[in-house]
């Protein structure tokens, strides 16, 4: 999700992107947040922590990444005492580091625009 | 909404963006849909027939803009026989034009990541 604003902003500019495989969702804020933490954190168990989900729920997240892309973008075994490590693969960093740049065009492309729109709201 | 795709698309990508004043949402892509075909048609009662939504509905939409920005996008007579005409003031032009500033360098700045994260997703 880029460009998110927290409340208790009065005036704010929120967008989404989402990559479709047919009628799955391939890639999302979600989907993306969580790949920034296994990233971080080289556990499922602990990304899913910091994001507040589920442990089932970030790894079906994971399979459905995994299914949707060509190679899969994270490795990882389930379950075990700590439910096994996790690691993005090269492949998983790469679609992670094209969706950052992606991120970034956005944001500076549309900055002036957004800005004269949030302008022209009444306070 | 940017870069809709269709079905039966097998791979697309999706983005939408909105603009918040407080909980109320001031734009966003229905919105601006509907601020396009009032621009078009002159009148609030033909523009909502071509969203499929009810005049209220269509009603209500402008009033919430017309609420949450400095002064009115639109200007409209509410009811009446032919429920009155309506068209953009000035202001509202600018706004409409702006958004439209923002989707165009939104898809000129993504359209290259976007097409790579497409390019990794199983057919």
């Amino acid at each position: 999700m880029a460009a998110k604003c927290k409340r208790p902003a009065r005036k704010c500019f929120k967008s989404n992107f989402r990559i479709y495989r047919g009628d799955e969702i391939a890639l999302g804020p979600g989907k993306v947040e969580l790949l920034r933490h296994i990233f971080e954190t080289g556990s499922i168990s602990e990304a899913s922590r910091r994001m507040g989900m589920s442990y089932n729920r970030a790894w079906l997240l994971v399979r459905t990444m995994n299914r949707c892309f060509k190679e899969p973008l994270v490795s990882a075994s389930r379950g075990g005492d700590r439910h096994g490590g996790a690691q993005l693969t090269g492949f998983g960093k790469q679609v992670l580091t094209l969706y950052q740049r992606l991120e970034s065009k956005f944001l500076a492309a549309t900055r002036q625009p957004v800005s004269q729109i949030l302008a022209r709201l009444r306070n």
